[in-house]
């Protein structure tokens, strides 16, 4: 206390006074080497590598490791971490029976949020962060259990029995498996693996934000993951790919489009998966996604989703051609969607499966925040009356 | 999307350029009217009114109310509002199941942060955050409901079936109740009522900070307190007044005290409950609380607890003594721990009951988040590496 207040003070002292910051734009809220955007260039880096080619040449199991690790892994210490995720995949018996107890009702994202908060009740010394050894371990047991528990969820819904891990499959083989009891087919787990790769890591936003703020008082990775998800789940953030789709489905067809985008205009309204805060030409990771579908199309039966796709390409030439000049472009949640039902993944699954990815990103900035530590406080302006004495009851 | 982005990045592009701000100390992250600290004063507002007249003259459900709503309640809106708290501190039989099957050695705050985010799987519209009355309803079933959770769990830990909540008992009065079972003495009662009122609101901490970035994605209450009861059990921020009861007991006896403060200062190490961001006078929660204990050590039996008495108090003696140059008195969590002894309550619940006060709190400054609301979005500065290039294992 002696030396910490102290030094606080000085800290305070030395800050210029600073004026009301909504959302905090612009404010450096933390130093970090784990991911790195350059909007003007469309570039995305994790640990310095373009996701360009990790998303060419790497896999889930590899990118992970590298977030994680700030170095992609040698042969054998990427055995053993397949080996610790592997492991890691089961979940406990109270577990498991208590997402099967869920409410059918309840959303995917709170059904992986409130899984994220019992794991804690399985680990005991969670709350003790001294450890860097543990730290990763812990690191490590969440990201592997989440596809467990959101497909163990998901058939619980319906109704099924879940389906336990296997040893011979991939991170992503394994969700899909467990999501479906069948042998996934190896060109959508291909694929399926590079989006999850795509979603990784993206810097400062209101999740990563959320992680760093309650691992700031050394709350357990369960407690900061939990609170991540759950800033995710928000309307605001997470789950623009799923209203994607349903905007897509509501337009119908490709010749209306561009009434559709006249009226936004008009009207001053978002389009959903179009524009982006950082970057300000096309998203990279949009690039990639869409360089799936047409494969993916072949896959599946039926001319729904080839619509949508087509009813998608046509939105971004209208959107190039009418507010290229305000620099909105497609952001990674508009072809995710497409990618996604053509996987037959049902939609409300969406952002889950964009935390199952972004789990490995929080589980780094929460290791590099415990790593070098300062409790989250900034300051309020108050607006509020001062002096209001307490009338009693009577004299009200 | 056309104005969003567009307005964003005029306010980007009109702000300084900023150097990093370590746990964004002096920054304003709000504008909010719920709470006013001067801490040269030692004063404490909630919506204006001095706490030291809420602690003499009011209840934890006038408080309640008061940062709610931001006025003190009309008889009739007090009698509409103590109805609805009475009618929603029961739980539904899936979540009095669910926390009786919660591993035994869980944290208790780890229960709370897991049946908050199992409330929302029955309250499927939580996402839709667009009705006030709706958004008050739930801030106020989750404000009646964590203390049923809470001594539901304890005794479970027990292994003592839940005790269903009283219609004519008071929220503070319920608490008791439900944790022993027994009718709770009325002074105990009156105190305990006055130590909530104490912890419900004290501007931006870790934890309130917490809920607003989380509720600015606009995820739901449940979602946000859920991980604002992550942040507040980090041993950073909560749990303070257990430690200083462990600290006192470690103390052992009186004549040591002056001792243990000289090793403290030698060592620059913290001493508990000592030292306050904000305050540079003896915290007024503390002075008030300090004012409950000579009343309570009647009411129970033995030494113990008035030794431990005796401890705190020459301890505050000697910091006075050798610390007051440099601002460091007592702070709420000094004197909170020896009242919650005095009422026999175990020492692992006392962060619980600081969250279940400050869910009031919490509330307030979700609904406040809500209504003006802009998503959480700082920024990061890149320490890493750039341009490392995807090498294939062969070549590591």
């Amino acid at each position: 206390m002696v030396s910490n207040t102290n030094k606080n003070k000085k800290i305070a002292q030395n800050k210029p006074k600073l004026s009301y910051c909504p959302g905090l734009e612009g404010i450096i809220c933390s130093r970090s080497s784990i991911g790195y955007i350059d909007g003007e260039k469309a570039l995305l880096e994790y640990r310095g590598t373009d996701i360009k080619e990790l998303a060419k040449y790497s896999t889930f199991e590899e990118c992970a490791y590298l977030l994680l690790y700030s170095h992609l892994p040698s042969e054998r210490e990427f055995s053993q971490f397949k080996t610790l995720l592997t492991k890691s995949r089961h979940l406990s018996t109270p577990i498991r029976e208590a997402v099967t107890r869920f409410p059918v009702g309840m959303h995917p994202m709170i059904a992986l949020q409130t899984a994220t908060s019992l794991f804690q009740g399985e680990d005991y010394y969670a709350d003790d962060v001294s450890s860097s050894t543990h730290n990763m371990r812990r690191a490590i047991s969440l990201i592997a259990r989440l596809p467990t528990v959101l497909a163990a969820f998901d058939r619980h819904r319906n109704g099924e029995e879940p389906i336990p891990p296997r040893t011979q499959y991939s991170h992503a083989e394994n969700l899909l498996y467990m999501l479906t009891g069948t042998a996934p087919n190896p060109e959508q787990t291909r694929i399926f693996d590079k989006c999850l790769i795509l979603h990784l890591e993206h810097t400062m936003n209101a999740s990563t934000f959320a992680t760093r703020v309650i691992g700031s008082t050394q709350a357990s990775i369960y407690s900061s993951a939990s609170g991540a998800i759950g800033a995710l789940s928000g309307s605001l953030h997470g789950g623009a790919n799923e209203r994607v789709i349903r905007m897509l489905y509501s337009i119908g067809h490709p010749d209306v489009v561009e009434n559709f985008v006249e009226e936004k205009i008009d009207s001053q309204s978002k389009i959903m998966g179009i524009g982006h805060r950082i970057y300000k030409i096309k998203d990279p990771r949009a690039t990639i996604l869409q360089s799936f579908i047409p494969d993916l199309l072949y896959t599946i039966p039926g001319e729904e989703v080839k619509t949508l796709y087509k009813i998608a390409l046509k939105l971004e030439e209208v959107v190039n051609k009418k507010l290229a000049h305000k620099h909105l472009y497609p952001n990674v949640d508009f072809y995710s969607g497409i990618v996604y039902e053509c996987l037959e993944i049902p939609s409300d699954l969406f952002t889950s499966l964009f935390a199952i990815a972004r789990i490995v990103g929080w589980a780094a900035h929460w290791l590099e925040q415990i790593h070098a530590n300062r409790i989250f406080r900034p300051t309020q302006q108050y607006i509020g009356d001062h002096n209001r004495p307490y009338v009693s009851m009577e004299d009200r």
